[in-house]
């Protein structure tokens, strides 16, 4: 009977697939990426580097990275309806989100599945910047092919040549959150091709996924918070009110991390690079006083619940020093976790069964035809 | 250990929600949909008052029915952005479902869900109708407001008045199919509005989940099947040359039905009515001997396996019977389907959990960066 069924909402607990692609430790605040501690991985690799031991599990050798790069780069101009698509949201001022689900919807695949995968993972930074240049009435920036993926992503939406530690910062980002468990999107994607549809159809329906805020998140309100304190100084007293008024600290805590997100650690490490010689140098600091400031006066306010530093808030603060705009920090996750999409889509494939659980029905059971006439 | 984790490949036997929208029970044969079991609903129902039925949770009032008509049917042009896709991909020869994938998301979801529900239900089949024109080099044609839903998607793809016995048997068609349990796409509709995310990005997964042939099917091939017997006498002999050359017999057996599947024994119904005095009248008469053909083979063939006539079967016949191509059959069923699918996520929605599943992580778990230099 209904009543007795256990309805598994949000299936926690259920494990839903086997993966070698990454590993969630909350308690020990661990993060597996392909066989690599995150650390060990992140600040090192470029993102192609990144994209290819997630496909292939293992790092390329100097003619895989030099192949991949190439083919990525001979695939960065867009098909004219998908650019026509990105540009004329982007003039209506349209949700980012949504923008980048339509313009990606419009990518046709290819019988060739690894084909496929590299048209998308080409395409998404054109259709952000095409979409952005166009929202902000500049120009269309022709993507660049001698540039890696990250610097050209850059290129694209500025038109300046990107500096070396703005490339390494977001290759850092890029890496760093390419994947993560079995999340909605990634779980979306894997529903959508074990029914044996196809890889534009599994990352669009993901990017609906990510475009939650539930999933996606909204890593600028962290940032936001940092700005109204402004000062060091005026720290504790913001956030003591805050928390006093019963508002929730944007940028701390985290679902499955106890400890501190090892997302946030190897974020915060590249943001201290990234603001070395910088005139954000100050800003940097601000953020390491906010953030000791909020977590001792979380642990004093709601004693026992552990909430840490979590990626959004050292995101927020590592794009905007990159000068990105709160509204291209989703897009630019997405950019990253496509890549983890497709891997995971490829393992859902060798699998070979569809996704299909049950339902408890709860409703009537002998309801009657009467006719409208008569209603 | 990962050896040890009992992985749910599929979530078989999985209870992932509470619905009152349908129930499906493989082993008696019977399918409820709101309520109704569904003979006594299908056939008598217009396709308006089924959507109304599965938002609402009863039938229309003479009120409510007008209301719902009237809204549908002057939201039934489309946003230039919207037709553009859909023509463009018409004109390219793009595979149906890409092309409806790739229209629905340009869709912009409104603040209100409802409208936003009525919006993408209103526009889908002026989306199929503009893609299906561009394809075969015609005009489009504009939709009609006094038409109902099935009978202004008719004129839509003909720019004929269709005649009451095919709206008659589109409706019913349309009323069968609206939902069924937990399946795959409308399993992806609930992850993604899970996570908050809007109904444009959920109903869009879902088309693409619905694309995968291990779920949106083929009802073509069954009706192939029966051209190529091509008279009653043929039946026999060329059913058991395909079962020798162990040949699946498109359009029977289903993985949850172990009797005849409901939604074939309506739209049998619905076939039956329509070819009562027309020309196809012959056609019909060999679907039914082909399928009591087949059923006595299969039991012969593979005894207790009760591979019983599936909605394929009669999907096809219907569809044929009002002068559908095979490249129509599953944008139809989307057109009804995605009513469903907005109705389980109302039902998500009022959950307000995020669906997660957990992996197990089965990789490396202490790879060393090696730079790309020495690889």
């Amino acid at each position: 009977m209904a009543t007795e069924t256990q309805v598994h909402v949000g299936l926690e607990g259920i494990v839903a697939a086997a993966t070698r692609l990454s590993s969630v430790d909350g308690q020990a605040g661990e993060l597996i990426i392909a066989g690599f501690p995150l650390e060990r991985l992140a600040p090192f690799a470029t993102f192609e580097e990144t994209i290819f031991l997630l496909w292939n599990d293992h790092l390329p050798s100097q003619n895989e990275l030099a192949e991949l790069r190439q083919s990525l780069a001979s695939q960065r101009q867009l098909p004219a309806l998908t650019l026509e698509v990105a540009q004329q949201l982007g003039r209506e001022q349209a949700d980012p989100m949504d923008a980048l689900r339509a313009a990606t919807a419009t990518l046709t695949p290819l019988a060739d599945e690894k084909a496929t995968a590299q048209r998308i993972v080409a395409a998404l930074p054109t259709i952000v910047a095409a979409y952005w240049r166009a929202r902000n009435q500049a120009e269309f920036i022709e993507p660049r092919s001698d540039l890696s993926h990250a610097a050209n992503y850059l290129w694209m939406l500025t038109g300046n040549e990107p500096r070396a530690e703005q490339v390494r910062a977001l290759e850092t980002y890029l890496n760093t959150v390419v994947d993560h468990g079995l999340n909605a999107s990634t779980f979306t994607t894997r529903v959508i091709i074990s029914t044996e549809s196809d890889l534009v159809s599994a990352v669009t329906g993901a990017i609906g996924a990510l475009k939650g805020p539930l999933h996606g998140g909204a890593p600028g309100p962290a940032l936001d918070m940092v700005f109204e304190i402004g000062t060091a100084d005026r720290a504790e007293e913001v956030l003591r009110a805050k928390l006093a008024r019963g508002e929730r600290l944007m940028g701390f805590g985290h679902r499955v991390y106890k400890v501190r997100d090892p997302r946030a650690e190897v974020l915060a490490g590249a943001a201290d690079q990234l603001f070395a010689n910088d005139g954000n140098r100050e800003l940097y600091e601000l953020v390491r006083h906010v953030e000791q400031t909020a977590i001792r006066l979380l642990e004093e306010h709601k004693p026992g619940r552990k909430l840490q530093t979590n990626v959004e808030f050292y995101t927020a603060l590592l794009l905007h020093g990159i000068d990105f705009e709160t509204d291209l920090f989703t897009p630019t996750f997405t950019i990253s976790r496509a890549v983890g999409w497709i891997a995971h889509a490829f393992e859902q494939r060798a699998v070979g069964r569809i996704i299909r659980p049950q339902s408890v029905y709860t409703g009537e059971r002998n309801r009657t035809w009467v006719d409208v006439a008569e209603r």
